[in-house]
């Protein structure tokens, strides 16, 4: 058993991380830390009364070493780097579900804030298994992606190559409330969803840049990334309806098959997907039609498990040489 | 006051229309039908008890001409130009809530069915007021836009002008799930739709061809519509989220605010719209913001409301000479 | 027309009463205020725009007084009895929607806090129409009945002369969750109330103490009320589910029909009710059933209509001297 | 492994199953079967797809024989003791969820129909391994009991020693809509669920006799127990709130915790419980406070796993010899 750790074990996708590791065949939950400590994971978690009961401590780097060889880190922006750093320096592996390490030095800084690791940041390896499995499976630095952009890309990498010269695409996106996570806002009151729908931020997404560079860091291609989120009535999932135009024609359900065919955790559908069919599970789900040289595909995800928790256990895997789909959800909750 | 009739009383619109209706200062509710009959309004909706208590009759044109003098038709497809075509011969105006008189006879027979009432289909007037005012004033039968028309194209014309040429228009549409009826199906279970959300019938909805048509009819000019509905986990309202590419960058809101600032059913927002602000009202809310040359627009309407039975109700005011605004709901059910 | 105020006009109830009362035929809405001023209605509620656009002020007394011959109070509990009292001595008439003036001295100061208006406290009519019409309608000051409260009473008071000697009343109420108001809570954020259900305060909750208070009052019966209040997803509406034990097996649908026949305001159903019914209305629906001497009964509002901002106007009514049932919404938000 | 059949697979609980026993270490799901067949697990529930992916056949109870050990009979009451009883004949072991098996034969025929499976009845246990272990370890039969008797048994069980003579038992229930199943109807039509809630059946729903017999089997008492189940707007979960009259004031989370404290699936709670923190797993989480004499007690569970499929399982595993818990779901769906 690999000895792990959970930085931010007091959020949504710290969590899901506890879920998932503490039933692991081969990984060991060994630090559960918050930035407060003194606690418990039931205490912080009622729902783990009788199933997860471990000590949470105040975290502290020098501790994670003593007893971890990897840590997941669920921490904010900003203070992610930080313990990256420290960890990557006393020989912990980390997987980082922040975006501290998504995205280059520039666009980072352009989007976010000044960068505090700037050592290890050409080191990590962008963590969507599907298209960086190999530089996954070497790297001790994972930069786990968001949940936007794991669903936007699984669904429109495929059509980058037949896309028509210099046009936009058009990612409308749809997530559930856990997405924002447990801190109160006007946004996320009860009475502010329930019945309703709107776009929140739109175009001005920082999800839009962290996509873009990925389409051009794989095809060498810029293509502007038009990206709207919309916040809706349900508490996981996340549906990203995409936009785009193509040279000519083509069957966009046989370029799935080709290349999604044999991906564990990639299913390409025959029907417009739904959120349902993958909430609790690791999957993203596909579906594409075309209307001439307009395209739609769809694709659907869990944003807590594909889009962050889940993922991170299995770039766990990979960087630890273990069987990609080890101990990773799969059973839907359906109904 | 005008005496007028509601056939099809059963379902969710004509439910909406008895309750504006009753509350109407001009016109007086006189005959209220469905294909049964034999009921009450009261035993049909038990939530309009000791409020709208009319006797319910079996459908039949020649009734209503005897002491009707307009009639709203909240009937199926195909169904309602048999009783539109019967009821003008007797002189009565008609609001036709069906897709009946929505299309030029080629694009409805494509779609939907052979036509029955060739003889009065070219003089239907198309009930957007803001677009068709005039027209719908001189008219005798109005064709009363869909939902899904209604909040597209009130967000998507004003920016024809300066559509890039032979670009596409995408729109993103999401509905509530009253606009799928009150009949039973596997897709409204309440087990299906909450939690979940999906696209149906993308690309091929028939609404594209109306969205279609009628930018073509105002504007001389045809444009790809590319138009995807979603179903998602709420009652009442719709977002219309439009994708489009224009010639240059320009300022989307002041365009809206130099068309519909004097508009008593549009409302131009400073930030992306909801629906919640519109539930229960005759409003469209709407806000657009530019990224380059790239637009995104996001409109919201109650979709059946604006999206059917009180639209029908301005458009009856229109044709009957009233003030536009006569009777029409505008307070929100918010929260 | 005569001159209204509402004092404490950001939150839902305030809301409600602008809503109701711009469209009053009788009131005059001329003075709206919060804790703060410096606003209008349509900035406080986006809704409002194109609908009810008036300035707020700072909350002054005073300057009611020269506009106002009433005020609506919808503040929290203690600021409302401190405007209240400076109200009355303005000879401002006063409908409060705080438990302010609610409760006899005792009750009040056991529940709540020293009650600062004791000179007034006595003279204040319970606003439940049903029950103190007469009184309302000889009063200045009205204290409005609280949400839970008013669906309790309404259930439960028809039987209090047929309850079995020394048997206790068990009322297990369901609240929407906008009854918790607009303020954050970890409990009001989506994603805890989102596919949940949980009781709060059950036993505690003071509204115990006002139910039990209102039977003694009317009947002179002191009887032991179990209030168990329940959070649920939805946003309004409560129903409130009334187990009794009664001396003797009897016909309760009779019995609620004897006394409620002819009231304009409540519905006697002949099925198990629901709130969907009763949504944005004024209406209490209420039915009961017998097992032996066991009595179940069921009783829906709008919480914050019924429970709270229409009941509000109605006693408004009653105190002007108009009809009881004068600009009361009676159209529900079905579906 | 044990080889076992689930027959009836098509619905809720039949999924359910099919979700447990695919990941339980010592079952081995050999058999899967509907009344139709010729289909799969996958094209029946797409969410199974690349994860439970097995032929389905037309129902056989040879066929069954041949195979498996142990059938989960998911079946509509009375198709179901039709193959119980070919299936017991044939030497496979039987763990029913329908209601065929749980009451004595008279109850049983004055709530449902004429038995068809009388030689097996007397011998078929009682599934509630908290109050019926001995019994279901040596049986070959079990009757699962109904989600509604289960959250309410366990509530109230602890209790029956306290309770006032000739008192009656008053039980709210509010159940998620999977409780409903598959099956269309206008109650789970998602527009009449959504921002609603209601009683049906209110005193009369047949789990109550259920509830009773087991009172009276445990404690030779004979209690009137008075049941009210409401439909509510979450798909999964069920939360009773029971209301008993004791002989005189007592402790009662020192109760619950007395008896329940080593039970692995039953969590007694220091606050009032919630369906979430239960939603997923075979646990049933109470809570109870006294006022005086009168007690409340609040239990929640998942209606489709403790309430049906995960103790089913927790029977097979008590029936076979295995732990108790082995392969029975703990991780809630939380968030």
């Amino acid at each position: 058993m690999v000895p792990v750790a959970v930085i931010g074990a007091s959020g949504y996708t710290g969590l899901e991380l506890l879920k998932i590791l503490a039933r692991h065949p081969e990984f060991e939950l060994v630090y559960v830390a918050t930035s407060e400590g003194e606690t418990t994971t039931q205490a912080l978690h009622p729902s783990l009364e009788k199933v997860v009961q471990l000590p949470v401590e105040k975290a502290d780097a020098a501790a994670v070493a003593e007893v971890a060889q990897l840590a997941f880190l669920a921490l904010p922006h900003k203070t992610a780097m930080g313990f990256a750093k420290e960890l990557l320096e006393r020989g912990v592996k980390v997987v980082d579900l922040s975006a501290d390490y998504r995205l280059k030095l520039d666009a980072y800084e352009a989007h976010y804030c000044p960068h505090e690791d700037k050592s290890h940041l050409p080191e990590a390896a962008y963590g969507l298994p599907e298209f960086y499995r190999q530089s996954i499976a070497k790297s001790r630095l994972v930069a786990n992606p968001g949940c936007y952009p794991t669903a936007s890309l699984l669904g429109l990498l495929p059509f980058i190559p037949y896309i028509k010269e210099d046009t936009p695409i058009f990612i409308d996106a749809k997530s559930g409330v856990s997405g924002a996570g447990k801190k109160l806002s006007a946004a996320t009151h009860y009475v502010t969803i329930n019945e309703n729908i709107f776009a929140y931020n739109p175009i001005k997404h920082r999800h839009a840049p962290e996509i873009a560079e990925k389409i051009d860091d794989l095809f060498l291609t810029q293509v502007q990334v038009n990206f709207v989120p919309h916040l809706l009535p349900l508490t996981r999932g996340m549906l990203c309806s995409i936009y785009m135009q193509l040279e000519k024609p083509l069957d966009p359900l046989a370029i799935l098959q080709d290349l999604y065919a044999e991906e564990p955790f990639v299913r390409v559908r025959e029907k417009p997907v739904d959120v349902k069919s993958v909430a609790g599970t690791n999957f993203c789900d596909i579906y594409a039609v075309c209307n001439g040289t307009s395209l739609f595909i769809t694709s659907a995800i869990d944003n807590l498990l594909r889009g962050a928790s889940s993922q991170a256990v299995v770039n766990a895997n990979l960087v630890c040489g273990f069987e990609e789909t080890l101990g990773i959800p799969t059973f839907a909750c359906v109904p």
